[in-house]
């Protein structure tokens, strides 16, 4: 009947976590370590006192974005007392026309982060279980913690999704309700054929809400399975402008769905989710996909690059369809993990992303940079690989 | 076990909602209807084809935001590409020095709005109950529904929160997880004496938490009841950078609590919740106290002169104390109502808010604006009251 128990002295206070009651799922949600985002350069530079940080660590845009955005945030900054279009009616105006799908079947989100935690609260319960693969985007699992529910890890096959694997859990876990599907994958950047996926699609019974993660679309359009929205309603896409369309900072994202589950996304997301900017932002970004284009041919070029000279380095790597590449760090010298190879990094100024959490801890994922980021990190890490 | 049932026919797809089986709370959420945002100017143009549009309807800050503001937007227009500091660092630290309260206190969200959010996720299951006033933020009501609990609505006093009553429903409903507070309350403008507040929660058992929903306090000094905090660990108090600080298309809100709710809040929060372009505004808004201290006068002034405008025109309101009135369409036409007039005045570009949604059918709720603004509203409305 308690839900709060808290001591009244302050020294306490910072202790007593344990004695918060919370609902609906307190152990899980006591449980739930903070999402360990990328280290931001500002905090590097306070920590270290390095002012000249190259940043590889969250895939984000190394280009940055579309000329065409400063010009459509200019436009507001008369307007900040104002609040959004709710509706987001002009984005999502254009997002009908470039997607090529009613504008009653989008969600828009603050980033896709927030797409992902609309769908789980609106169709998990804690009787339910989801599933996603091993090596997946770690926001899935906590997801399933966040709503109580059951988690259903499946192992990868080769670093990718197992979809074989996934479908006889989806058969042995019957309260699964939505399965998590990231493609291009996140952190392995392994991609899904075309047909295989659409044989998974089609022979899950309808219950199951397949959620597939195109984060990454823009750098590998084979990833766009825009058409199975066509064919089956129980499939919703997720997308972001925080990846390709360089607007991280901005917060948005967007669901295609049918339009009952739009309808109902649309009724759990808060009313003014997507900033006055943010709706500006995405819109311009939108239009101007001579820069997305660029990004991509900017984006395998840099890593074809990177790849060479992970071989050289002697590191083996995954090959991706992304904008990161995971390298395997298996050198000689004992006792030299990845983790003091991030660490080494960190300290010249090159931040890359550890994946221990992922149970990855003999791998980096590092973002694809422009061509001097790109050889910063090379001459860096050859550094710390022949001097240590 | 089915959680979702579509149909495969386009034509039926719209009329399905009912169909769809949602988790955890599927009645619930399916009739919540989407919360009713004022109408944008954009809408207005849009669909009446005028421009010379004043919008008095969100409670948004007439004279903007502060001219830093713009500034520092601008210093991090080469960063777009880059996630947000998820962790709010410099922004929390001038919150923390604002307030006089340690970091591990505050909890930064996209909107207040966001905070009321997981405020409920992390407190309210299906078994539990939310105590309100009648007449206060439509929104603690639908995150009653949202939680699938049970929402208690007590009758208000004079319009304003009747907190003796309150207290005899937490008695009367010991699955009390939250009581949410309004002070000043939107939409009636209410304020509670500063004593009475403390003595009803003083009176509350520990395992209840009061929210204090502050979203107006910098209009009106004596609402602030920061002092709670160092006294009672179950209180939270919530407050926004839409309202005085010029900010809602932004989307910034902050939540101060003990150490030990705020790190489970920051749990529940999504990693990037507030945009980077969002956390350097809110710091520079913060800063420019001056520019607070210009808008609560002018609001002040102007709330005066609507006043006399309405006793002039023999309209009744409610005595405000945030930026807004309560106004009460008596007239003696026959079947003209609040919604009439609300209609009235959107044909002729003013947008003012009907509140026909909280049982207050004959009542308009009109944001004061700079005067410009208010004469144009008052001339309209006497032209309307006169000749229809």
């Amino acid at each position: 009947m308690q839900s709060i128990e808290l001591s009244q002295t302050a020294a306490q206070k910072t202790k007593d976590q344990a004695k918060l009651k919370v609902a609906p799922a307190y152990d899980s949600i006591l449980e739930l370590a903070p999402y360990q985002t990328g280290k931001p350069v500002e905090e590097l530079t306070r920590e270290y006192g390095i002012s000249d940080v190259v940043k590889l660590a969250s895939n984000e845009n190394p280009i940055g974005c579309s000329p065409q955005v400063t010009l459509a945030i200019t436009e507001q900054l008369g307007q900040l007392a104002r609040y959004p279009d709710g509706k987001g009616y002009y984005l999502k105006q254009a997002l009908s026309d470039f997607n090529n799908i009613d504008i009653e079947c989008i969600t828009l989100g603050n980033g896709a982060n927030d797409l992902l935690d609309i769908l789980a609260r609106s169709f998990v319960g804690s009787e339910d279980a989801i599933v996603y693969s091993q090596y997946a985007f770690v926001v899935y699992s906590m997801l399933a913690k966040m709503q109580g529910a059951t988690g259903i890890e499946v192992p990868a096959q080769r670093f990718g999704h197992d979809l074989i694997a996934m479908r006889q859990a989806v058969d042995d876990n019957p309260n699964t309700k939505i399965v998590f599907i990231a493609n291009p994958n996140n952190p392995t950047g392994t991609q899904l054929e075309r047909e295989e996926l659409h044989k998974f699609v089609a022979s899950l019974p309808s219950s199951v809400l397949v959620v597939l993660d195109e984060a990454y679309v823009e750098y590998s359009p084979e990833s766009n399975n825009r058409a199975l929205l066509d064919e089956f309603d129980n499939v919703v896409i997720v997308r972001t402008f925080s990846k390709a369309y360089g607007l991280a900072g901005l917060r948005i994202g967007y669901a295609l769905s049918s339009a009952p589950i739009a309808d109902l996304l649309n009724r759990i997301r808060q009313p003014f989710n997507v900033s006055r900017i943010g709706l500006a932002a995405a819109n311009a970004a939108l239009a101007d996909q001579d820069f997305i284009e660029k990004v991509r041919d900017t984006n395998q070029e840099q890593r074809r690059w990177l790849e060479k000279q992970f071989d050289a380095l002697g590191l083996g790597f995954i090959k991706s369809h992304a904008n990161f590449i995971m390298v395997e760090i298996e050198v000689e010298m004992e006792d030299t993990t990845a983790a003091v190879i991030h660490q080494a990094l960190l300290e010249q100024g090159v931040i890359v992303r550890p994946l221990a959490g992922y149970g990855l801890s003999n791998w980096l994922r590092i973002t694809v940079g422009v061509a001097e980021d790109n050889m910063r990190l090379i001459d860096t890490l050859r550094s710390i690989l022949t001097d240590d």
